[in-house]
């Protein structure tokens, strides 16, 4: 009595496809495929050792077993972490639609201008609420925003100092992610209570909270003064909400600002994820690190957004970078940014008011109960001291549904938020025993520090009030976006699968989404069983013997997997170790985690079939066998090849004293098949937003867990709450990360089985391969291993094309844009070529849709070598092309105009239309504008 | 300490919007212009006593409590109810998706072609899978289905006789709802248990349940041979899921087919809504009532579908009209069309197999355990026989989490589904007190009637296997319709306001989408709870004394409250009042549901202005003193107007002996200003679709309560599952109707709260007003009230514009597309004229774009006139263009390119292109179609 298998609708082609597809490429079966593409050295021939496959209905009944082991208590708890009321237009809207949801990075701006503009509000937003010039596109945490300050601070500052101050009523958990981040860029951290201990003579930066922790509202501005003159540049973490109504960053000189937008509607989700944030004074934009959203102009001259100075990206500084910070958490910051549009300023005034309120009652409440309350300034959260009793009030707290925050022995802290009701603050005297009071209560602001200046003038935040308003702008932005819901995204090193609704919908339930990452441990039962389970099966999988999920993006996932590599050499004594080998053909991410591991890079040369060359390598090895620590390798590589010497390369790095990381990206074309931990690698981190089906959300949430085998298990990621470990850097602000999310790869996991995840690499194998012998004769295919067959992925080279007839990578990039597709990888691993990732989740239909616009592509392109279409004037060269320019009144070009909207006999109806024509990035950066133009700028 | 008003966000003008409508409209505030524009004879003063409001977070914290106090248990009840797993990426993106949910009914094909697509979907799965030639748009429920069915069979049988013989082992509702149905109209029902009785001599129709409610499969060919010989019509009522392995009604000789899709993946919700079906054999298809979609052809000869064959529709025939059906279920039978184009015809044979092994193996298990199981053949459901002790049994399983049936003190019903599992077999094992059987089990299908026709055939139901590939067609069809998520839908009349999605979420809830409309009071506390609320609101919100849900649209309402007048001059021992006035404006279904109710239509005049002639009435009551039963009024009229008569009117007739029934279509234009039940009304409908905020979901659900004065409040609708209660028919299946999507109307009475629904209603008469005043000047205004001022719509008079230039109705509607708008309702309530009805919902900006396209129009109306451009060759007669035709490498027209596509200076950037060009009705009824066609029938 078979239930239906999840596999089925996750995988693509049905047997009939895989039949086709098998012939075409020239092998009887999937597994004979498998066994010719996949070197002999590395297979693995077991079946992974996994729950037999639920069907969705049992996976979701286990999920809804476990969501029923946490408690949605009441959160007091604070420490950057608030209940906030999602609007439900928003979540419905955004978060619950694939339009948003299976979006990719908006490398592409012609297809992505919706969470463009999106986040533009977003970068608005924070500008404007921090009083700064220029804020990113959103980071990861509060805790690694700030670690990104630090290092910004660092570069900025002509102090020759190593000591960072930071303020001892800063989170705790920024305190811990700090310090992780520096000790390896030997960068120390010198935290202090500035209320009474003075500033040391040098430093070159210093970190302050604004609130603090504690609650108290400090005007910092001579602390800012005094860290100027001292050379230093100083960053304030600043609560977004406190800032309608308290004097901003920017407007007591501040040079940075970093902080979180989780409160602005985006669900606690027991610690993630949600949008950080990080804002610059004029003079450091360039300096950013993560995404920047800036306004343009497209071909017509019309504005258009883009990301802004991706020069600046890791992947093109490598070695060089200054932060291996590679994603952002677009699809929260996209939360966020509309729970500003919703709102407006005088609704988050509002908000910022009633929240304020709440706490003077606590405060009013409790002091009138005779509970010493510190008389200091306050926002939202009040330190209450109770010697020798607070373990108790907030244990009685916890009785009557409420979470407090145990400071110590003898203090309470209570944080209120928009959700914070009379009732809930009443329970909260009730735990102090007090009885409360009632009326009229004093303000708790500082009439000083009371915020003067507007904020959100933009128009775009005071236009969409009500709900058809709201929900139109959404649908109307959506709809410019080309997402996953359209057709295939065949991004090389991407894998962008199938996100399934079965995996998504646990994600809104409020036992997942409404829990603080520091609810007591009773409360959270089931999350930690999830995570536990989620660990092990990552383990088994990839044949490691750990795994920790803390690391909220793939980038810090590498970094994890770096700093226990330097961990574990330094606990036996060979500090020395710091050299770490990179192939040329690595992605840039890769050194640029290397160098904040405070390793040093050393490259190691690749042969002609973009595989490692092991000559190079062996010499590599002897000019640093003495300081070897590592070799960071892709496995298959980022040419879509599985190396037949990868485990020759493991052998070498470990004979003379190094560690193996092997890079997750591409383990989509591994699962079931091979395991890195098994042929000779010793630490891997995997993408989760990649194999393991977490949406791309429009460039994020990732989830990178480190996974590693046992002897270096000692050294993953500490607990950012906890006290702290040596060798056991918190990576992330939270423990679990983004463990809000984590039900999804759960899901996939426990649904698809040993036998469909085996299937699923299978299939996206042959889907690679038929997709390579399909589009050979049209396009050399650039790199193949074993009996010429790639992985799951193919790199296409255009480059003789382009030499032949002047038509560029782009311009077939934004070619296929007319024929309904997003571009592949555009240039990586190697300039001038596009690298395609079918995935298995793509069926026969679309696979076919796709080359048969790369044929008909090559066929257009001949046409302009032929010289029957001029190299200017082109629809490769004119594409992606709009519907106001096919359809306007002026058409002078040298083809028909259907060739341009509907090229090779597409059909007429539902084509999606991108909203600009191509995009010029570099007048962008040359006139660098990154937040909402006003409205007039629209105007030509 | 104020939370966010709702009613803030519902209602689309602020303060400031609503002071510059004020400005042109002409008064200082709302309260004055309502006090000018409502007759002070029907205005009341009061304040609606209803619970101050809820802010949304609380309404959810409430809805919340009341799911909490159902219980979802396992239902194995059966009784055309059955578990069934709701694919999620259905869930989601239809259920959940404003783009198929905020539609309105597809009347203007060109912007509807993505719910026609799927509706001609079901109505192949429903033809397919019954073996009939012609399946409609769907149906109420099974119930009233059957009883349309019945009816049909009367108008189309030549048998001279008033006999419908019902089939004993039908479903007990559907025996309730055709007695109700039946009685008014003459009509004998007869149920004769026909494996022990014979036929009667003489009967015109045949009801036959298969497989009956006692779950037995019977061959009833000999049946339907012996009613063809009498002139007999056959209906079998036939679960669909059945179908798949048995043989269909129509290669038995059926002639209609009915019952329900609720198990292809729409959760139960305590009754409804779903989509009910009906299918006739070749011959019937032009008597079909309801809705049916056809396949016809655009301006450019392309396939196009719209609703076939309208002119059957009520509105049309008035008092000749043979049903007054005139809406659908089309979001319900969306998603059983996508279950079934998702699960293809292998996938439902899989379900039904499986389904039916459970059966089978339940059935072995009691037999094994000496439990007396009919030696009959079954599909799903199993009798038990155990004298005495039905009802322990009963308890016992629901002790144990399981609903079985209780048919009487000695048997058991047992029904099995798709989520049935081996575990709950058991525990139904267990429940009796036997042991249960491992292993093979006989099947219970008879092979002589197994299904030996293929079915869904159509390449649609065999190309979305994956989630991918289902996802991208739902997205696709989506873009093709026009709906509340991108702009106004300006139909007058039918209330297109803002459907909240927090009014939205809980119908995903299990706790409310997962009840068995039988379940046990005790596992329904909240279900009823929630009803009682929403009734007594209703009540106060009206001014009557009694409310019922349960007629699950507004037709099946008006039938609902005419019966209760009938019933109540009954039970007066006036059963001769037999005549219902109706005005020559209303609405045709007024005429039909009269009919329906065994009434006499009396038409009575109405005067220039639209308002009832109380000179005609008063001839028309003198002519009918006697026999006067009712009159049936709209208010406001259906012009729009706020007829000062009113309250002469209700006098008049009363003093005749007569009731009043006023029409509660147009109660947006009333709720806090005047209460029907207390300006001299006896009975009204509401729809809750229109006023109460359930979306239209591009045509149905809806939902239509009646609400009465005390007097008739005895004769209000019964309950189809009870035993029959004289005088209190059951209107629908189901005794709550369409219970599940209460909460919605719950959640906006309880978020508005009395003031808050006092300022919607005069927000949407000062839209009405705003968009009079703007327009006045380019287009007449056809009817006003007090200071020429109008309700809540407003009629504009396009018969001097088409009669001086030949643009009619049509091309304006059809230009307002181009511009981005769905047409207001056309040539209703008079011919040539369009009507506007904004509501409470649209902001100033949406409104101004409305009226300044309608100006646009105008000026493009008088280049027409002018002869600047051709009568047939311009931008209203070409009207909408499409983007094949704007960017067509062919452009003939005398006008340019971007004013056909882009008129008035439109934003370039984000526009809706419908799919196809005008389409043209007549030759799809010409050349009737109603399934979809073959891929080949798309080639031109």
């Amino acid at each position: 009595m078979t239930a239906e298998q999840f596999a089925d609708r996750h995988i693509g082609p049905g047997p009939d496809d895989e039949r086709r597809m098998l012939d075409i490429v020239g092998y009887a079966s999937i597994d004979e495929l498998m066994d010719a593409a996949i070197p002999e050295v590395i297979r693995w021939h077991g079946r992974l050792d996994l729950p037999s496959p639920a069907s969705e209905p049992e996976a979701v009944a286990e999920l809804r077993a476990l969501a029923a082991r946490n408690t949605v208590a009441v959160s007091m708890i604070g420490l950057g972490y608030h209940g906030t009321h999602t609007p439900a237009v928003i979540r419905r809207n955004v978060l619950e639609n694939p339009a948003w949801y299976t979006a990719y990075t908006p490398y592409q701006p012609e297809i992505s201008q919706g969470r463009l503009e999106a986040l533009l509000n977003f970068q608005t937003m924070v500008s404007d609420l921090t009083g700064l010039a220029t804020a990113n596109a959103s980071m990861l945490d509060e805790g690694t925003a700030a670690a990104e300050a630090m290092t910004l601070a660092r570069r900025a500052s002509k102090a020759g100092s190593r000591v960072y101050v930071v303020d001892a009523d800063a989170l705790p958990q920024t305190i811990a992610v700090l310090a992780g981040r520096a000790e390896p860029l030997g960068i120390e951290v010198r935290v202090l209570d500035l209320d009474v201990e003075p500033l040391p003579a040098e430093f070159f930066g210093l970190h302050l909270q604004y609130p603090g922790a504690s609650g108290a509202v400090r005007d910092h501005a001579p602390l800012v003064q005094a860290a100027h003159a001292a050379g230093a540049l100083v960053t304030v973490a600043a609560d977004l909400l406190a800032l309608t109504v308290l004097r901003p960053p920017g407007e007591i000189g501040a040079d940075i600002a970093a902080g979180t937008t989780q409160r602005f509607g985006v669900p606690m989700g027991f610690g993630g994820p949600h949008a950080g944030y990080l804002a610059v004074r004029a003079g450091l934009e360039r300096m950013l690190p993560g995404r920047l959203v800036g306004v343009s102009r497209d071909a017509a001259g019309a504005a258009a957004y883009r990301l802004a100075l991706q020069t600046r990206e890791q992947h093109i500084r490598r070695e060089k970078a200054t932060s291996n910070i590679c994603t952002a958490q677009v699809l929260l910051a996209v939360m966020a940014g509309m729970y500003a549009v919703y709102h407006g300023p005088d609704g988050l005034r509002e908000i910022a008011a009633r929240t304020h309120r709440m706490a003077a009652r606590l405060a009013a409440g409790l002091r009138a109960g005779g509970v010493e309350v510190a008389e200091v300034a306050f926002f939202d959260t009040v330190t209450a001291r109770v010697p020798g009793r607070a373990a108790q009030v907030v244990a009685e707290a916890r009785r009557r549904g409420v979470n407090l925050r145990l400071v110590d022995a003898d203090r309470v802290g209570v944080s209120c938020d928009e959700t914070t009701t009379v009732e809930q603050v009443a329970v909260v005297w009730a735990a102090f025993g007090v009885d409360g009071v009632d009326g009229q209560v004093p303000e708790g602001l500082p009439a000083a520090l009371a915020r003067t200046s507007d904020f959100l003038t933009h128009p775009v935040f005071r236009t969409h009030r009500s709900e058809t308003s709201m929900l139109r702008y959404l649908r109307r932005l959506a709809d410019f976006d080309y997402a996953l819901d359209r057709g295939m995204i065949p991004l090389g090193s991407c894998t962008m699968k199938l996100n399934a609704t079965t995996e998504m919908e646990p994600v809104s339930w409020a036992e997942f989404a409404d829990i603080h990452p520091l609810a007591p441990a009773e409360q959270t039962a089931g999350y930690r069983e999830l995570v536990g389970q989620l660990e092990s099966w990552l383990a088994e999988v990839t044949g490691y013997d750990a795994v920790s999920v803390q690391p909220n993006a793939g980038s810090q996932g590498e970094l994890a997997g770096l700093l226990a590599i330097r961990a574990w050499h330094r606990s036996r004594g060979e500090r020395h170790r710091d050299v770490c080998l990179i192939p040329s053909s690595a992605h840039g991410t890769n050194a640029a985690s290397a160098v904040m591991a405070g390793m040093r890079v050393v490259v190691v040369g690749c042969d002609a079939d973009g595989n490692v060359d092991l000559v190079d390598l062996d010499a590599k090895i002897d000019a640093h066998r003495d300081t070897l620590a590592a070799i960071m390798v892709t496995y298959p590589s980022t040419h879509g090849v599985y190396e037949t010497g990868i485990a020759q390369l493991c052998a070498k790095v470990h004979d003379a004293g190094g560690q193996v990381y092997v890079d997750g990206a591409n383990l989509n074309a591994l699962v079931g098949f091979a395991r890195p931990g098994r042929f000779g690698a010793d630490v891997s981190h995997l993408n989760l937003h990649k194999t393991f089906c977490i949406p791309h959300g429009g460039g994020g949430p990732g989830v990178g867990p480190v996974a590693v085998r046992a002897h270096l298990a000692p050294f993953l990621p500490g607990d950012p709450a906890g006290a702290p470990v040596d060798g056991r850097p918190a990576i992330a602000a939270a423990r679990y990360g983004s463990a809000g999310i984590l039900p999804i790869p759960w899901a996939y996991l426990r649904m698809m089985g040993a036998d469909g995840l085996a299937r699923a690499t299978g299939v996206a194998v042959l889907a690679a391969n038929y997709v390579a012998a399909r589009l050979r004769e049209h396009f050399p295919v650039l790199y193949a291993g074993n009996k010429g067959l790639v992985a799951h992925e193919c790199v296409l080279d255009l480059r003789p094309v382009t030499k032949a007839t002047g038509v560029s990578v782009d311009d077939v990039a934004k070619r296929l844009i007319d024929y309904g597709f997003h571009a592949p990888t555009m240039s990586f691993p190697v300039a001038g070529t596009l690298m395609v990732e079918p995935t298995e989740s793509e069926d026969l239909a679309e696979l076919d849709r796709f080359c048969d616009a790369m044929i008909a592509i090559r066929a257009e392109i001949d046409k302009v070598g032929s010289g029957e279409w001029p190299a200017g004037d082109n629809p490769l060269a004119n594409a992606p092309h709009t519907a106001a320019m096919v359809g306007g009144d002026d058409w002078p070009h040298p083809y028909p105009r259907s060739v341009g909207g509907w090229p090779a006999g597409m059909d007429r109806v539902g084509k999606y239309w991108p909203p600009v024509r191509r995009v010029d990035g570099g007048y962008g950066d040359r006139n660098l504008v990154c937040s909402c133009p006003s409205p007039q700028a629209y105007e030509s």
